[in-house]
């Protein structure tokens, strides 16, 4: 495993200061609870959104941070929940008399300490709700995770929520829009490599010459099954195959479509990978009006990729299509 | 080698289809002539600008194509200069009375297929220009180049010749906007893998566990010496060593910088080199002022990083952030 870095147990603080150099007119970072925050913060008095799962998952979610988006993102060490202190030191650090909603992927680390933090802050006067979010449909319940497990969807969950938000939507009304962002919202992943975390220096698990783990999640879990590599067009008639069959989404319907690097996914694979899922959904009668091609939600250095639909009503397509602002950008 | 292909002949054209189809009201694709082009054109009858290099290093340039940024780009196949036809079907379908001009990365081929295409245009009646860019400081004289190999840095040269076009500037302002900007640049690189090219299946050559290549092309090419992969603060040391060496940039200068992924590096390793390169240039009294990580030009699947270091003037930093609009985004 090469990899650039300096000493394993600083690869957090060292990736969050590089984003908030990179960003010094609009975020800020405090090193004390990895958190990124936006530097002008909720400071209208607007619901205030935090994330905080673990690392190793760029640009979700540190790099997420920004208006119309996340007000901040306290993630843990690589694929582990951040600490309570974390989460009450951003939370207190961002919260607003219109309240404070936390974005959470379903896996029970994340949730037990969002749970704990969301009693602790409540004794506090702070009036906070959580979303979940549980997009992937490849296993029911998995290593970490009771029930579905959350992806590379919450994109999604953040992009209309963050929208909601800015726009003076009051908390009610912020949390219905995560959650029914979250119901018309599947993925399913597929891994050609394992990844490598930096501490343990070797791969999580092994795959063999034209081995794929259909299903992989986003920290190496398990998926539905080791199969053999096979086309571009292949690769995505399954996983779209296993997305729709569990997604209410018919003939005559509008979606946004995101096909997302796992992190070591050249773009160019992704374009290839995007055209094939495009023509599928036409020939289905399903038409793409917004695409999301590129890295969102990675694990990592895995080689792999997951395709998200959302199911677009006129709500969620007006919320996803406000502007918005966050590190990761080309100009 | 695994990778998400359909037939490997197929690759690029796969790779153009899904480009077009993620954007269907801005980019046509031509497939006889391998062209992305900006449906509107450049119809207003400004100086038109075209970049046709290799297949493999996407975004570059087939997903630079915009207002503001190219008109079009006619790529040959993975890692080989286009046929002379693609670069004048590209040259006839995009000629404004103001000119044309080509963006060439210093390649034999490149420069010998658009020179031969300048010929046969100006007989036709096309003002015709090209613009060299040769920002790679690692080697003089290369496998496929003489003089310095061009490589990320053309982004800039494109951002800001795209700038300057969308203005109005005459076709002479243009150019020598362009090679301004190209002097004004300077690049190096380093990989941790090989990569592999679709029809070869195989990697192009071998590094051992923990071996670099020190200045390697973005064709694989060989670089400086072969070496050990130290910390990500050393690799930035010898980098910016080796392009400040090489570059006109002093205490109390402003620059550019941008950490460019090779393929297969994820964004969280290339934040972490940002954040050295970012201190050690304000320790040696130079201010980023502009900064710029992620995948810009690419080699493939390669793991690997180059940085890139612009010295900045008031002309070119105005021109680098005027707005523009290309295929890959984040909404």
């Amino acid at each position: 495993m090469k990899r650039f870095m300096n000493e394993p147990a600083d690869f957090v603080r060292d990736m969050l200061e590089g984003v908030a150099l990179a960003n010094p007119d609009t975020l800020e970072y405090v090193p004390e609870f990895n958190l990124i925050r936006r530097k002008a913060g909720p400071s209208d008095g607007r619901v205030s959104l935090i994330q905080g799962s673990g690392s190793g998952h760029e640009p979700a979610h540190a790099m997420l941070v920004g208006p119309g988006m996340l007000d901040g993102a306290c993630p843990g060490d690589v694929f582990a929940a951040p600490p309570l202190e974390y989460v009450l030191g951003a939370t207190r650090s961002l919260r607003t008399p219109a309240g404070v909603v936390y974005i959470v992927n379903n896996y029970t680390g994340d949730r037990m300490v969002f749970e704990m933090a969301s009693e602790v802050v409540r004794a506090e006067g702070i009036d906070v709700r959580t979303v979940l979010v549980d997009d992937d449909v490849a296993v029911k319940d998995s290593t970490y995770t009771v029930g579905r497990r959350g992806i590379a969807g919450n994109f999604f969950v953040i992009k209309a929520m963050g929208a909601a938000a800015a726009a003076g939507a009051p908390i009610d009304e912020v949390v219905r829009i995560g959650e029914a962002v979250n119901a018309a919202t599947r993925s399913m992943g597929m891994a050609l490599t394992s990844c490598s975390p930096p501490a343990k220096g070797a791969p999580l698990f092994a795959l063999g010459e034209s081995e794929v783990e259909l299903g992989v999640g986003i920290h190496g879990e398990p998926g539905r099954q080791r199969t053999t590599l096979s086309s571009a067009d292949q690769t995505v008639e399954v996983l779209l195959g296993a997305i729709l069959a569990e997604h209410d989404v018919n003939r005559g319907d509008e979606v946004a479509v995101m096909v997302n690097g796992l992190g070591a996914t050249p773009i160019n694979e992704l374009y290839i990978l995007y055209g094939s899922a495009h023509k599928q959904l036409r020939e289905r009668g399903i038409q793409v009006r917004r695409n999301y091609v590129g890295d969102y939600c990675t694990s990592l250095d895995m080689a792999g990729v997951s395709i998200t639909v959302v199911k677009l009503t006129d709500e969620i397509e007006r919320l996803l299509s406000e502007p918005a602002q966050i590190p990761i950008r080309v100009f």
